[in-house]
């Protein structure tokens, strides 16, 4: 037996496990200290009362044999892609049922998905980046190339016609930077894929944050989209599920080429490798499209937007650069006084004990930026911005 | 882009529709009659009453601040991982917390392990077989080579030392068959895994319908099973979660090659590529492991078993030979009068309206012979068993 050696590419990322050693250390050392956390990107409000209710519906249908339900299909339950279709429909984006998969999570699909290209395809990713994009490729032994996200392109970087790429990702709006594409630029990208016969794959995790008109909500709402898109979403982010895992994939009939579609290679995929998301588990995100569930999950999008603004507002105060807030629940500030990514890291949680993920973490264009999430309950984010002013107001 | 071509060398298997369909046909000539299905691998009885309440308890939890779930370890909450290592402990399988992963069933694990091997590896499988393990295997470009099960050999192959193989699949009690290995048929294949440097993919889906001592419910109850096997379990069979999805994978530390370890590689594709099952899911399977929660499943497993006990002494009596029903929910038998397998399921449709699945859809060696399941309703099994005394003692 040979292992994939391709594993040992990956680049290790220890951003995470690294911030949590020096916070650790920290509370260790000064143990009186009550230190703020704005550095996760998990939600912690909790099921909305809808969601709560068809949950325990679906768990007493699983107790009774006239209503039990076994292997479900593949693609997911119709109850859920018709509603999922109709809420595509509010924004005029017109989809066939048989085009939307229901997934136990974005982050799943969007590595999964890569199944049904060849190894043989080169990967335009942005930097910075959501380490995944990167590292399911590289376990597959894909030739990685990098679209570079500054401040001088409001890190939404534009097509370069110089590069050949065959598989494209584009997370908007981005995490960590926050920054989302109009519809100006995405049909700039849209455009390229067409003319180079690339696919682009559109993590649209936060599109419910979105709330500038100019931004795109979903990528098929660009013209000539269904010929080289597939569209990544899930529940975690907008109707707190990233401990339920729900999420869906969007592929439309058009993708085709070498006589071969992306929908149906894509099902017979699931139909080998998954067997659906648990029944009770697609009850609860069906009721996330309810009248009541759309008005319980977008008070709670509204409170932690709440917050993105009032770090948003911090920054403003202070004059200092940053992208998101707006459209995201991720603000990505430009590290004052030139300091480096962990250097501010440190500084912060020395001084005024607040965590954050420094930019470095994400991608060499990084470094000397600094992700702070609107995730945090609304106490905790007063208290953290007001000790950020006061720290870096001197 | 280029598509991954490999999915136009899946061997195209359209059993249960071609089932499906024929059944249909049948019913549209004949809406008097009624047909009488023993053919499906899904399970009918509802959740044990333990695990609703468990699943509703978790349900709450999801609904306060206090206490909701967000993100979950990749390999499965501790309670639940505790559970399972408590279940092996039973029959003497001691294992270390982190050798074991929850998943969202076998079959996904099954194929999704397959990302931490080489494409270049040759696979064995038996034929009749689990269409799965060849067709993830199809998809990734890998040589399949066959381990020919047939009535001399009971359906259990047994290792040839002439063959060259790098992954080999066991499935016992094995679907179709039902035949199950016993310790000493096990050790020979760990022995051949050893010797040959291969690894062994044990799918131990059913094994909690194992009654005989001396067939093996885990393999790592076989000396020298931890330097090359990983185990799949699952809850489908088990405590019917078909609908519900979890599972386990058993990786033990020992299994290593080329500086690689596949308990470590496996986590690092699973927290790339997984974020776990959902918190409620794993609150139930782990109700299936209290007292109670085993009484009732053990209950449920019993009723299934009765069925499978009403066919196979039919098929005694008939004089019909079969393996299976003992220690699985199916029973393999050889279509009588030399009838070949979709021969003899026409026979039966229409002669008794009784459907089970032929054979010849499981592989070559399949041809000739019928699956029938236990997983109907104890008064269908104990209906269609009568039609078929009738139809075949003429």
């Amino acid at each position: 037996m040979k292992f994939n050696l391709n594993f040992n590419d990956i680049p290790d990322n220890y951003l995470f496990a690294e911030v949590a050693d020096r916070v650790a250390a920290y509370t260790k050392a000064h143990p009186d200290k009550k230190v703020l956390k704005l550095g996760i990107g998990d939600v912690t409000l909790p099921l909305a009362k809808e969601v709560i209710k068809a949950l325990h519906a679906a768990v007493d249908e699983m107790g009774s044999a006239a209503t039990f339900k076994g292997y479900g299909p593949y693609e997911g339950y119709e109850f859920l892609r018709s509603a999922i279709k109709d809420y595509y429909a509010e924004t005029g984006v017109e989809l066939a049922l048989n085009e939307i998969f229901v997934s136990d999570g974005a982050k799943s699909d969007l590595g999964n998905i890569l199944d049904i290209f060849s190894q043989d395809n080169t990967v335009l990713v942005p930097d910075p980046v959501y380490p995944v994009y990167v590292d399911t490729n590289a376990m597959a032994g894909r030739k990685v190339l990098f679209a570079s996200a500054t401040e001088q392109n409001n890190f939404l970087p534009m097509p370069d016609y110089s590069v050949k790429a065959d598989i494209i990702y584009i997370c908007s709006p981005n995490n960590p930077t926050g920054a989302a594409y109009s519809k100006a630029q995405l049909k700039e990208w849209v455009d390229y894929a067409n003319k180079s016969g690339a696919v682009i794959l559109y993590d649209a995790a936060y599109e419910s944050f979105i709330e500038e008109k100019s931004a795109v909500k979903s990528i098929f709402s660009i013209d000539g989209a269904r010929t080289c898109a597939i569209e990544f979403c899930s529940f975690s982010k907008t109707a707190g599920f990233t401990g339920t895992r729900c999420g869906y994939t969007v592929i439309p009939r058009e993708l085709e080429k070498d006589g071969m579609n992306a929908n149906r290679t894509w099902l017979r995929r699931q139909s080998t490798k998954f067997n659906g998301v648990p029944y009770i588990v697609q009850r609860g995100a069906a009721a996330v499209f309810t009248p009541q569930g759309r008005k319980e999950t977008e008070q709670n999008i509204a409170y932690y937007k709440n917050n993105a603004k009032l770090i948003s507002d911090c920054m403003d105060e202070l004059g200092i650069w940053y992208t998101g807030g707006k459209n995201s629940p991720y603000i990505w500030l430009k590290c004052p006084n030139g300091m480096k990514s962990w250097e501010f890291f440190d500084y912060l949680l020395n001084e005024a004990q607040v965590v954050g993920t420094p930019g470095a973490g994400f991608g060499a264009n990084g470094e000397g930026y600094f992700r702070l999430t609107a995730f945090g309950s609304s106490e905790v984010t007063k208290e953290a911005v007001s000790r950020i002013k006061n720290l870096l107001k001197k």
